[in-house]
């Protein structure tokens, strides 16, 4: 590869790599107004969420296409290709946040014509800012090219199953106590469920940039294992 | 490229159409054994499932290798080049299949150790059903490049989110009538969720054949729309 190849193929990955840090801060944008949505009782701020969730669609296609040109046109290797290939797969991950984002928005919508449940609005917006801080911190790491911040969210993975777990109790007690919530915290457990789903998207992109950095897939299962008898809902998940 | 080339990335090209399919026989089964775990409520059978699911993992990474080293080095275009990215996609679909059936397998599992609710274990069935005829079809669509069948696939999407509205209304009531039934019915909640999920996987697989076989999108929207006040759960989905 003559010199100005190398350049132009180093300023295409940079701009790959910016436009998955653009899709980046839009996914992020999205998972901070859902929760918002559903602590405030916002319906508008929903709508603009789940309009807002087609521009995360068509980002992940132009960065889909863009990747897989300059696989066959610059036949990347080795570190090249990992981050190529990286970036495609990163923004899959991001657009299923933001169609997980689209519904909360559209279950806060919903709620916001029940009677609101304090407490469990409370529980819902701290695994949301614990989700939504694992996402900046994993994409913070991807912009960076930083492994050891990547790894740090990969371990704390069981970090979010402990708050489902103890959301999905406290929501079945809740249920349990007075029926005429259960539609209202039916919506809530998979709000909760989209979370999880989330910080497991986060996970995926640790991986994604622990190989994209050093070639090698994470040393071990992640902290959340297989038990066939679970004990509780996280060793669902 | 000379003829032997050719020759050459069309034999590579069916090598890896065949792994997708086999991929793809597999998740059919996980499925179809993941929704037996909770009718028949065998544990042994759940831990198969639960067990076989790594080597659909192991099959979506050998496929996405083959894919990326084959755009690398052969640089195919137009149809080759949407043949060898729709494979690496519909691995990516399958695999999260196998993910939700691992996860129903693992219901399955506390399910048995609670009283059976037979009615809403029939209508489970029912939706598992009409979820692993779809898979098997749009899959059956892809092995024969069938795009016509790939559509009414496509087309009969809302069929599933029908299926899972009634469960869910189904479930709701029953927890409200004996409260006592509410943990079991949250997992059965989360079992109608993956399954519907899987449907759209189907969709998602539908409109990559579609799109392989004819180089266009689908012309609209999915039949689920984006309905801000949704009327009931199918909505949501």
């Amino acid at each position: 590869m003559s010199e100005h190849t190398v350049k132009a193929f180093g300023e295409e990955l940079n701009h790959l790599a910016a436009e998955v840090a653009r899709m980046g801060g839009l996914a992020e944008a999205q998972v901070a107004d859902a929760i918002d949505t559903v602590t405030r009782r916002d319906v508008q701020l929903a709508q603009s969420v789940i309009e807002r969730d087609a521009k995360l669609d068509v980002l992940e296609v132009e960065i889909e296409r863009m990747a897989i040109k300059m696989i066959a046109l610059r036949q990347p290797f080795a570190q090249d290709l990992r981050r190529t290939v990286s970036a495609m797969k990163i923004a899959g991950n991001l657009e299923r946040c933001g169609d997980l984002a689209k519904n909360i928005a559209k279950r806060g919508v919903v709620l916001s014509d029940s009677e609101p449940i304090t407490p469990l609005t409370r529980s819902i917006e701290r695994m949301g800012q614990l989700v939504a801080s694992r996402l900046k911190e994993v994409l913070d790491a991807y912009s960076a090219g930083e492994v050891i911040r990547a790894d740090a969210v990969w371990a704390r993975d069981d970090e979010v199953d402990e708050h489902y777990n103890s959301i999905f109790r406290e929501l079945l007690t809740y249920m349990m106590g007075d029926p005429r919530t259960i539609q209202a915290c039916a919506h809530l457990l998979f709000i909760a469920k989209n979370l999880e789903r989330i910080g497991d998207h986060a996970t995926n992109i640790a991986e994604i940039v622990h190989y994209e950095i050093t070639g090698e897939d994470m040393p071990t299962d992640r902290p959340k294992g297989n038990t066939l008898r679970p004990f509780d809902e996280g060793d669902l998940a």
